[in-house]
């Protein structure tokens, strides 16, 4: 193995060592770093529940809080930076300005984020029979990781930090099966059950107490093409779900220009391409399969 | 930035400080501990496989098995009484007895859910013509560490622990996309292949020798309400599967009165809603799509 | 419970200790040896990117690519040695030669594997509105990493190696939700959007820029038996895709001799079974489901 290793060894350094396209190591945002943040984030949003950061009586004085909040405002705000440096147009200084700034709008959010998932916990004990407590809810449910990491992101988002937003959505992507891009607008009480499958497309405007299942689709219908035959990037492409909507498991519901009124009920496996008016109910017509009895004995 | 933060810090401190109603640290449980002991236990139920624990040759006396279960057994005590400390209502002493009772269940039944899982190896090994070797199965199906976690949650579900079922559930269902309540009955020689967005419900009994595909939901119908409009907890809502069933990919069983008897087959996509007699063979009306072939020139 | 343990550890440690039957711990894989690598791996192949091995201009001579280059082939050869060791058949000289040649072969390919990732990115960045640069289909796309882990797995697969190429694709499977066997062949300039329950069959023929979206099955139809009624492994059981051809979310491909025609384009939750030709467009029936507005007052 060595002298075969030997041997080859040079050639294959070249031929993977990085080229001079390939960005310098402190203008590039460390995806693990970025993770690291937004668990500790997490955690000071759901003291005690997440195995990190301290409970109400260990912390009188709130100084390990402080400190966890220091920590994590300093790394988002250097990984920002990064980011901001990454995408190029903006002088060194400028980078580190525009990092501690997204970073400022993200920790000024917290205590409206803790709020909105304080709703969402809600919902999703009253929205699910097996739920015996919120506490079950803070340390196991998908659906409030899926969008505690949403809130989070999309702050940034907003911001136009480069990156680090998708890396995070990406983490509870992989984390939960739900895949919601850090764009889409959500509004409070939201709940996913299951939510493995979930796709939630970067322009979606989702009001309050919506809940979905598994393999809910609210995705893009076409894509616009630019005269080259690119794709057009930035326009409204997926569609809007109103307050109080339920959508069953693996209903997709496409496109820009699609509105689910207020109130709605959309039914299971449904695909719905076209809006509908508040209070609809949305299911599919005779979804009964055949079935052939072999033996024809009886069932118990 | 240290200026922004400092400015900021105490109010953010104060506004994300664990108030009064946080538990306090001890009264919880930690899921990170949860999720070591179900790694610990995993590997004791497959040694050598998991990356953990010894295998045969190298553990002549069982020393290290030895200490591996004690350490485990004494964290799970230690997770378990302060998930019944967590849920009100007993003495610290009476917690700390319930913990050491609910984790001598779950040891006292390490043996039988071994024999289990064995016949749930050669099921996956049996069922799939891609599987090259039992080990294989054992080090990377997916559909073997579901029902591996399962056996090992749903003791604890039925000594009534709070918590920790669902923490290990939802290990189970982030790692695989399987996504099974602890509280379902489920019988020797399960295989799930594939396994990502099947979702199990609380409530569904399992017969011996069922196979499964994945995006397999057996789910609620629909959820009682009381007369305040709360859902109402604990009832049988999810159906029942009787031996030898096979499930294919996305098929969709609801109902708390729903019984698959013994021996039938349930296609792809299927929704089904009531119950079928044994040896049914349950498929779609003519699931044959539209083919519009714009050239029309030869295939190859 | 010490009591409890002392009274009971010693009937455990037997029912739990590995019988005679249980490998050897050197003659068998290591999971978490062989996903390191695979993490190695993936780190040379986007250098700076993934979190570990420098950046152009942190190693002008390459000696980090060059040890952790060396550090990887040897632990590769290891654990392919210890795989070809525990199928048996093979002196333990031979395991070692043939695991040496295993990793050779890989690291001969990883120049061009790199190429076909290269295209791999640019057909994401190209065919998904919300990327905004290629360095976040790189740092944040599932379907990329699920591509990546194919590759590699799949050189191993060629060789033959036991356990191995399954225990990488089912890393990618658990972090992505995407199930690619490591017996499917697979063109450049692929891509996978979401990807959250792909399942790509083994024998598989994918060929160049083809793209996938969520939840699309290329499986087998029914598998053959012998006449024991044992299922037939290795035979041709899933279909083939020719260049170009895009899948979009749901759909359900099976059979052996099922060949999709190039330029062609899959609805979402269609249901094939049959071959369709070059250019072909194929969607569902009549999707429209039922509305029925309770209020029917004015939607917005």
């Amino acid at each position: 193995m060595d002298n075969w290793l030997d041997s080859k060894l040079d050639n294959l350094v070249t031929a993977l060592h990085p080229c001079g396209k390939c960005p310098a190591s402190d203008a590039v945002p460390n995806r693990g770093k970025v993770i690291d943040v937004l668990k500790q984030l997490v955690a000071l949003l759901f003291p005690g529940c997440h195995g990190a950061g301290p409970l109400a009586d260990g912390d009188p004085a709130g100084a390990v809080v402080r400190d966890n909040l220091r920590a994590a405002a300093q790394a988002l705000a250097d990984q920002c930076a990064r980011a901001f440096a990454y995408a190029g147009g903006k002088s060194g200084d400028d980078c580190h300005r525009a990092g501690e700034e997204a970073a400022a709008a993200l920790f000024d959010a917290l205590p409206e984020i803790r709020d909105m998932l304080a709703e969402d916990i809600v919902a999703a004990y009253e929205g699910d029979p097996a739920a015996q407590s919120t506490m079950e809810v803070v340390m196991s449910y998908p659906g409030l990781l899926a969008i505690a990491v949403h809130r989070l992101a999309h702050i940034l988002y907003k911001r136009k930090v480069p990156l680090i937003p998708r890396a995070m959505s990406e983490y509870a992507h992989s984390r939960t099966g739900i895949d919601i891009h850090p764009g889409a607008t959500i509004g409070p009480g939201f709940f996913i059950d299951h939510g493995t499958g979930v796709v939630i497309g970067e322009t979606c405007v989702i009001g309050r107490h919506v809940k979905l299942y598994q393999g809910v689709t609210l995705g893009a219908r076409s894509f616009a093409k630019d005269a080259d035959g690119k794709l057009v990037k930035g326009i409204k492409r997926h569609p809007d779900v109103e307050d109080n909507v339920i959508i069953y498991a693996g209903a997709t519901i496409l496109g820009g220009n699609t509105v689910i009124g207020h109130d709605s009920v959309i039914g299971a496996s449904v695909w719905l391409i076209h809006s509908v008016p508040p209070n609809s109910k949305v299911y599919n017509r005779e979804p009964e399969p055949v079935v052939a009895a072999a033996g024809a004995t009886a069932t118990r």
